[in-house]
């Protein structure tokens, strides 16, 4: 039987120059977080599903990984289903026990709610890796992929909310793509709105969700889905917030505190100077995640129309799991999305200057080839050795593929006469040079 | 009902100090192996369960987190078991389709099959990242945990074996640990001793097994239990390798070829002047692992005991999956188990001398101290901002506790004079610089 070994669907692998690149932006990323004072943190692949689920996380919730229990566990809940005679709706969840995280602020919750004693606030934290959410495969769209937030958690000053903003802008930008708007706009704001257009707080988040969808769907549908929601026509003002046409100083009358709080947070904004084509505010802005409360905000490609990144205030969610609730902000760079833009806005072949390549002429040369390469590696040289004495013709084509330009020539003669040979792969010039001239004629280059 | 915050058993939650120690670690291990030439390999989580399974993975095989089939799929799969009055053996292979991988050979070996048309060999590749086993709880054994992979796929000369072993025992001490032994062994020199003791090669990895329980239990349970394996009293041979009082020069007259390649393993490797604290010939290393073909080598802590890391040769992994197989070899480092070691060696607390600390003094300021910080850090200067005018003890408090040393004083007499005050937490001296000056005065301190 013959096995595939393509990577499960909806999850990539990658090597080579993608993959490197695909690490080195990461660090940029972590780099001006850094440069905030935001401080790390890692946390489990898995969690209890009781941790996940009814954590406000939405749609993501219904797209959980879930992980089989194990061992006996799992044969006496298997057994039951079998005595059943039927499989029972809540059989799945007898069956599993975590699932893996869809997201990094409910872990980040999570942790805060535990480790509250030992924590020093306001906790500025960075937490980058991979996601997880089973969702239907399309292109652009992945099952597995990265996430980069920044958090700041026991801080209810607007000043917490420039802070992140202003971190994962600088962070994205970091990374050498360009061309983005920020949206802003307040869940408390959107929620007086909400109240004085007759919505039941129970229908807040369905009616949000289907205001989000107004990028995707055409007016006519978004406003017949609210309508059925609110059960009338839609008034003036909802009308303007759906075509995204009222001002800040209109919304501020809906409700004043929320309404000044997103002036200071934009004015300061704009005071900050960031790369960014526009800042606005967007009435509509309504994002799908039920435990937002404040500020929420959206990076979008000016041109590609896209989101890169958002997130926003919530308040509450820690509360989920500690008796008090602490205010916290965050904001979450979407890696992958950038990573493809990345990759659009192509680059020449990286060449290799600070790196050499070491090929070998025959075999017996590898401990006095392997020796040379360890002391140029001591002098912060990378070299990379041919591991066999393959067909000269080969071993250049593999570097030539490698990117790499200058080829360090030790064979039975170099090492007789001690003068080893430097040979530009670009020019085909070479020169003749002692091994200890190497390294620093390498780095002159 | 209040819901338990812990990570899962068997998993770990990281921040402050020792989540930044981690990832800092992670990167020097990445460094040393890129300065080899290695380039980056990154793979999903799971994979399909045909893949993890059969693969050679021996114990770790049964400690796979399954991950539960999803929507009518899942629900088909119940109804049957339901229905089947039974809960069959093989419920659990019907409900569960992927796997969390159990190490990063098997993802490697995959995508070598996979993309063998695009991979140039010899494929020099660093894989790092998270594996995860059902292993039993306990102490220092968990549950999901880093491997630090580099792996040369393509290459049979035993210039590659030394590579990897290189590369790995430099990216160990890079990272500060020091103290090891390395330990050598050849699974085809044992191959040749095993079918000479008359052990059929259907019991080969049983009886290797059992050797490789001999640090853990008394050398007379293992003679038992190989006895029990090969069903005769072991010959003097065989009590030599259990005692690993056999010669490199014996181990040649069993098997000619292995044992050559072997002596010129361990010899290059000497001459090499790696920091180890020796190189040892141990017949009775075998690695449980069932994959093994050639050279095995593990690296021990001369007075802690335990393993780091090792690796060996495979080359017949990847023809599982592929027509032709291709030759490899790998080194792998135990990086939680190196965190341990690292935390024990324990250090002064970090002194953060190149940044700077800004305290809050009213809300009004925010707006300016969030320009001035984004200056400083336009100039590479990382700037911790205290987000809210909190008392000021406290706000000196958390700079204390996150190890700042200066603290740039911004007040209103500040902006108005211009002159900004960089105050020494620790001797508690200030002194009045112009903003443009601060960046260069950190510098130079």
């Amino acid at each position: 039987m013959s096995i595939s070994t393509q990577a499960p669907t909806g999850f990539r692998d990658f090597f080579g120059d993608e993959a490197m690149l695909r690490h080195e932006t990461i660090e940029k990323i972590r780099r001006v977080y850094e440069s905030f004072g935001f401080t790390h943190l890692e946390t489990p692949a898995l969690e209890r599903l009781e941790i996940l689920q009814g954590s406000g996380g939405g749609e993501n919730e219904k797209l959980i990984f879930k992980v089989l229990k194990r061992g006996d566990k799992l044969r006496e809940e298997l057994a039951k289903i079998a005595e059943s005679n039927d499989a029972a709706r809540d059989s799945e969840a007898a069956i599993a026990e975590y699932g893996l995280r869809f997201d990094l602020t409910v872990p980040l919750s999570r942790i805060v709610s535990e480790y509250r004693g030992e924590i020093l606030f306001p906790f500025k934290a960075c937490h980058i890796g991979p996601v997880w959410r089973a969702e239907r495969a399309q292109k652009g769209r992945f099952r597995e992929f990265i996430q980069a937030d920044a958090d700041i958690v026991g801080s209810k000053s607007w000043g917490a909310d420039v802070e992140v903003i202003q971190a994962g802008v600088s962070a994205v930008y970091a990374t050498g793509a360009s061309g983005f708007i920020l949206k802003i706009n307040h869940r408390a704001w959107l929620r007086a709105a909400l109240l004085k257009e007759g919505v039941s707080e129970a229908r807040h988040l369905d009616f949000l969700i289907a205001l989000d969808k107004k990028d995707k769907l055409d007016v006519g549908h978004v406003r017949k889905e609210l309508e059925g929601i609110s059960g009338k026509s839609l008034s003036l003002a909802m009308e303007k917030i759906l075509a995204g046409d009222l001002t800040l100083r209109e919304a501020e009358t809906l409700d004043e505190a929320s309404g000044h709080e997103l002036s200071q947070v934009i004015q300061t904004l704009s005071q900050l100077g960031l790369p960014l084509e526009d800042i606005v505010f967007d009435p509509s802005l309504a994002r799908g995640l039920g435990y937002y409360t404040g500020c929420i905000f959206e990076l979008r490609h000016a041109t590609e129309g896209f989101s890169f990144g958002g997130g926003g205030r919530y308040d509450q969610l820690i509360g989920r799991f500690s008796k008090e609730s602490l205010p916290a902000v965050g904001f979450s760079i979407g890696f992958d999305r950038l990573m493809l833009l990345l990759s659009a806005q192509k680059k020449d072949g990286i060449l290799k200057n600070n790196s050499l390549f070491m090929p070998l002429f025959n075999q017996e040369l590898l401990p006095a080839v392997l020796k040379i390469a360890k002391r140029l590696r001591e002098q912060s040289i990378q070299v990379d050795v041919f591991p066999e004495a393959a067909k000269l013709k080969n071993q250049f084509k593999f570097a030539d593929a490698r990117h790499y330009r200058w080829a360090l020539i030790v064979g039975e003669d170099e090492l007789k006469s001690g003068l080893l040979k430097l040979k530009d792969m670009r020019s085909g010039a070479e020169e003749t040079l002692d091994e200890l001239a190497v390294a620093g004629r390498i780095k002159s280059l």
